[in-house]
């Protein structure tokens, strides 16, 4: 049976990290909130999944994954479980720890990228937190993002298999979700990422090299692929931006 | 040769959580931090692997666990070898995924609980984000910390193999970051967790369940439990809490 992906409907989000470790591993999967309502897809399936009293292991959040008779749920452990089963991680103990070990910050970026946009609140607007996202976004280009990309830098060029991939020699589901949080960081912050695109020219490599494998490619250019937007984790308010 | 643990000094923070797993096992370990630095601990032993040129896979912050030849990073990863090597979590994938997913969800939490102090930037001091913050720690005990605990309790009430636990029928390391959580919470926020922990009556039985357990219990009473105190990611600025 194919895969079941559940996320919120009309953005990249979380869902996104996903979307790519599939499209990459060639997994058979079906994005269900983006399926009929008439035929038991949707949103209410997601919600069901999430509110139903009878399930006994449900998710906190989306996104989550049916797969082989498990509901996971939680992007790196999603990814874990991918990487495992699908060519998308090394086999042995010390290269999975370190692959999820890297996903994590990954996922911290994600979640600081989101932050600077709702850095009060997930329940209030962003013009009602707008005072407080401009000081964060301030905080985040100037000290963070270069803190995090730096540091990704490091790990490519300490790679003693090249500075082609983050772990080894071989893509694993941490080079996507670089790619993916080097895209969105670009969508959501030209002119920073303008700046501070040249201090990480391995990063950047690595991001074009991920946007140009076929099967990447071939994602990319579907209507698969949502577009970025305002509603998404990665949002192009250009007062939060570098100033011009 | 024993484990060595690295976290900053002076605070529980997330090397709590570390902790509390190594202690639970009865692993021997170091703290290396508080050790001497004239006997090459202290914190310069933590901070020549973050900045160490040499490292090939360098932790992006403390905690960081070096075990059996390696230097893993990132809690929910370091819970996930402890996990899997020292008795504090199921052998099966299913089982192994979902102690992952919550302990994931459990760090989301201590995310959060963070950034009501600290919403802006870790640059900044509390005094510097005070208005920012008294208006994240509303949100996140009105709305946050319900959800939070509302699921985890949800989670003990399903568990088929009964509430005492919440992964089948025996201590996990996601029992005891909950446990912290809930000591965490209840340092940081005394008369908002007297008006949640009422609702919430397995999530509350199980920190004291935990608690009771004889090495915990003995942990907690020695010196080697860090107090809580303002430095750390659960902090108690009256203003904070609820209103009295």
């Amino acid at each position: 049976m194919a895969y079941e992906l559940y996320y919120w409907p009309g953005i990249q989000g979380r869902g996104e990290f996903v979307r790519l470790a599939l499209e990459e591993a060639g997994v058979p999967y079906v994005d269900v909130v983006r399926g009929a309502e008439t035929e038991g897809a949707g949103l209410p399936a997601l919600l069901r999944l999430m509110d139903g009293k009878a399930i006994e292991r449900p998710p906190f959040a989306p996104p989550f994954l049916r797969a082989r008779g498990l509901l996971i749920g939680q992007t790196a452990n999603i990814l874990a479980f991918l990487g495992a089963h699908h060519g998308l991680a090394p086999a042995g103990e010390a290269d999975r720890l370190w692959t999820n070990q890297l996903q994590l910050t990954l996922c911290d970026v994600v979640q600081e990228a989101h932050d600077t946009h709702h850095p009060i609140s997930v329940s209030l607007y962003y013009d009602e937190q707008r005072a407080e996202a401009l000081r964060r976004a301030t905080d985040f280009l100037d000290n963070r993002v270069p803190k995090f990309l730096g540091y990704f830098e490091r790990v490519l060029e300490h790679n003693p298999e090249g500075d082609g991939h983050l772990v080894g020699a071989a893509l694993t589901y941490a080079d996507l979700s670089l790619f993916q949080i080097v895209a969105g960081l670009r969508y959501a912050f030209p002119r920073a990422m303008a700046r501070l695109g040249k201090r990480c020219k391995r990063v950047t490599a690595l991001h074009d090299a991920v946007a140009a494998r076929p099967r990447i490619a071939a994602y990319l250019a579907s209507e698969r692929r949502v577009p970025f937007c305002e509603q998404g984790i990665f949002r192009h308010y250009d007062e939060l931006d570098d100033p011009v």
